[in-house]
């Protein structure tokens, strides 16, 4: 088991679905990684938070097993994310963004993290990511998640660091954008010359799509009957994903599929509730019937 | 193997997709679905054309072995289409639509019809589906299709036909429509109850779901590098179940599976060119070879 790295955000957030609300509640891409990703293997999380940052939810943290020495508590407040989803929960709707002590955020890696194997650089400005990159010791794996506000406002920086990582997470709008190809499958392909050697693409309630070496793989989104708060799916995807990754140590095609469907049920289970109430009291032994599960939904003969 | 049986559409039609465009060429929900499920069984078709119609296109139907003993050639002329597709290929905006001689279908059966076990009512009026299946003597399997203009306008019509069918054909915004019911896996399992054990959910680029029996199964559509035509995706989709199901004279979850994955394949050669210019060339080792090729897309280990 190889232990693994997030950079990322912790933020307070507060969502409206129409089924229901949530006020200043945890999240953040990096939190969301964490507790998925803390079911698969030993999680280090660096990122900034204020001293309005609850103490209670630092201790959640560390209840799954967590190590928060790379989580700086700066003063300020804490990241604050207000969104909102109609009916097509695909799409989310930001209200208000105040980045507080996250506009300052300069990640420093401490001698024993800068040689954790396994790195995941959330959703965070490219400079920072590529600032991380510089510092960590040959990862044996990097993976990068992106968004529009990048592609389009930092392009060059993005394209940078995309030449230095192995895998690239992002959803389907985002592929598109970034290799300028409205055909999905092509700007797959296009992106793997851009320096990763897999893009896994996310598209929501219509699953994920793996290419690599040529090879596409697929899987379906879980079969919800009922979608509370679809915040943080991408996240808990790329957690699940990175966990299962570390907890074999093995990147080969097998264990890539493999990590795709782990990172589908973290996913599955994060929408289930808001926040991270659902993976609180998640179990493993209901991520392995789920992971099951994910076989019979797709099994077919020859 | 089972002979097959499809009551539907002949047409020319007109079409304009971003890729290029076709004039008066080979159409209709029958012509798809024949020329599809032919490599798979004996299919009999029952529709109508006008005098107008192309004797190439009899032909070359009757070179795929389509029997036309059911096709009445009526006094007037052939059903005609125009429609167009922006770069979103999964909505076709119909630009006109002339039904001719198909404004008076009345589909009769032959008794040699009458006896054919395995039955398709593609997309028409569900009181001409009704009065086709008041003429069918107990056949093995029925499924059908329909579309957002029968749901609204003739919904006791087609709820009536709905009881008496094995298997449902629709796409995602039909299937939430006929249910009422927005999220999708809630509104398949409600159709469920209205009569048929067996709901195919087509979604175009995003694949295909089957929910029966409380069981799900995904498959996802073959990742396309170049979409020519849409056209006729979904009649053909139709066409290879129907055809698979037929040919092995079985209808276990097992053999349904087997049917979506076929109905995917040839969906997957429909749009690689207009009309059924594809089809005309396909050859049995390319579609046994791509149903293999959707087996790697979804492989995964436990």
């Amino acid at each position: 088991m190889a232990d693994l790295l997030v950079v990322g955000s912790v933020a307070l957030d507060s969502v409206t679905t129409p089924f229901g609300q949530a006020t200043e509640v945890l999240g953040g891409s990096a939190t969301y990684f964490s507790y998925a990703a803390s079911f698969f293997t030993n999680v280090h999380l660096v990122a900034v938070v204020g001293e309005d940052f609850p103490k209670a939810h630092l201790a959640a943290l560390r209840d799954r097993g967590v190590d928060l020495s790379g989580l700086r508590v700066a003063r300020g407040q804490t990241f604050r994310w207000v969104g909102e989803y109609g009916f097509d929960l695909n799409e989310a709707k930001t209200v208000d963004t105040r980045l507080n002590v996250f506009a300052d955020f300069q990640p420093s890696l401490s001698s024993a993290h800068r040689k954790v194997p396994f790195l995941f650089l959330a959703n965070i400005d490219p400079e920072l990511q590529l600032e991380v990159l510089r510092q960590a010791e040959r990862p044996q794996l990097v993976a990068l998640d992106t968004m529009n506000f990048w592609i389009e406002g930092k392009r060059n920086a993005l394209l940078e660091v995309l030449a230095e990582v192995d895998v690239l997470l992002v959803n389907d709008a985002e592929a598109r954008q970034l290799a300028r190809q409205p055909n999905l499958i092509k700007a797959a392909r296009a992106i793997l010359g851009l320096g990763p050697r897999t893009v896994v693409v996310k598209r929501g309630e219509y699953g994920a799509l793996m290419v690599s070496d040529g090879s596409f793989f697929f899987v379906p989104a879980y079969p919800m009957e009922s979608v509370l708060d679809p915040t943080g799916a991408g996240d808990a995807f790329a957690g699940g994903f990175m966990g299962s990754l570390a907890q074999r140590e093995k990147t080969d095609p097998a264990s890539v599929r493999r990590a795709i469907v782990f990172g589908s049920v973290m996913a599955s289970f994060t929408v289930e509730d808001f926040s991270l109430t659902r993976l609180d009291s998640l179990r493993s032994d209901e991520i392995e019937r789920r992971y099951s599960s994910f076989q019979d939904l797709v099994r077919f003969e020859i």
